[in-house]
């Protein structure tokens, strides 16, 4: 009865108008379990992905109605906080992967950063400050290093 | 692939230091996905009535460390955001079961009123104001009951 | 420069549509520095009563926009949490005046309350649990009565 | 007595461990309405020249107590909701004024990006996407221009 290992619990993040390539990286992470903002763009292509992988996904929605989840949620968390869901979204997932992504996408970015949580970049932002090290994002080049980083990343985590 | 119908959530809500008797309500109330505050007392005796029944658990914990869910619950989401998770929990479910109880858990009670969420009692908080009718808390005598009744409520909801 | 006292603070929370009486018992509270939810109704009678005394008005907005603010608001915060603002107005006051009220106001005294902060209440819930003392609610009889056992509590925790 | 006017909000951003250029920056900063995280630093820092200039300062606490709040706030909003008020201090606010900074620093320019909310720079982040327009940070060169253009900027905004 008593789970002696909690799951790895995997973030993609990214915006809600994607490229379609951007989609299609999304689709391709998976993953165990997927926690993501659970609208479209981005969120709805790693939801769908997952859902294709026999994974769980995990939607922690902004709004007040659990009908703005997109269809491949699982478990839409209701939130009504806004924005501000995504200090929740990063805090609960073991390694966030940032796939393009706008102002929403940097604000997880920085979060997750803050946390501790480590983040795999694809094709998404890039942050420096002039005479400090860059941000600890660990930018990748294909879908498919993303997720093997995601993946390995999480489990040191676990 | 597309799911066609949203599931069933349930939450039970109470306090942390729940009688023998509120404990064992908690946990026979169980349900197919089972929200709650993810941390001890009668959350954690719903939590394992669920996993006994081979329900799913959700914990949307106050603070900022997943291990501080109990040991029964498979997803731990770290909201950071304190009591204000309250809002979180009964706008996620389709149904509140409230047993016994604190002053969160009259917080809990208030907010699935207000956002129209049907709240079951079993031994919880009686609330009214003179000169209004009674709030409409479906107050229940035994856990078999809150159970059937809270089943119910969430297909009516579906 | 450096202030060796921090201000009183109180809250003064209660429905949009309360009853002329309750709107004047709203605006007779006033208080040094008000804080509430910033929107119409009790909210907006008891800012109307502090700036005619010279006050200071807090609105915590669960919106996105300060256009929500009642016009009698100095401060308005924006915080686009929704109902989940309702733990930051109790937190942040030293004394809670609860005038009517509907669920919302329920929450809030049920998070004042374990919070720790004194609710003074005026028309509002009564809150009970079979076999426990009742909830430490202060009923009053009259605005003048509520505004002074508020800030005679306020005085005690500053 | 009814505003026609809202007041002018400037929120100062920035790190707990500032360098003591920055520190100084951030004091130069002042501002009628400053609103931050209420906490050291440049928060702090911020709040001490704010004061001098006979400003009102708010802080926007993400613990639960206000004891937390540095001594030059006159306002301490208790949110307990942590790292996720940065959403509330941006959203707050008419213009960002970023000094230095770390990750929640990041988060907030983030959030204000995404809100519309124009942002200020001195020797802060910087944020790029290949193949996108450069994020539309205002950077400066010293705290008086930096000043100067988030109180242009906030005036267009009122």
């Amino acid at each position: 009865m008593r789970p002696r290992q909690r799951p790895l619990i995997i973030a993609v993040i990214g915006g809600s108008a994607p490229t379609a390539e951007e989609a299609a990286a999304a689709e391709a992470v998976g993953g165990a379990i997927l926690i993501c903002g659970g609208r479209g763009g981005v969120m709805e292509a790693a939801c769908r992905g997952a859902k294709s992988a026999s994974g769980l996904t995990i939607g922690i929605l902004p709004g007040t109605n659990r009908s703005e989840a997109n269809s491949y949620v699982d478990i839409p968390i209701v939130t009504g906080i806004g924005e501000a869901r995504n200090a929740i979204i990063t805090r609960t997932a073991q390694v966030v992967v940032a796939i393009g992504g706008s102002y929403g996408t940097l604000s997880e970015i920085g979060f997750a950063l803050g946390f501790g949580v480590p983040v795999v970049g694809l094709g998404t932002w890039e942050v420096r400050r002039e005479g400090h090290p860059p941000a600890p994002i660990i930018h990748t080049a294909t879908p498919e290093e993303a997720a093997a980083r995601a993946l390995a990343l999480a489990r040191q985590k676990q």
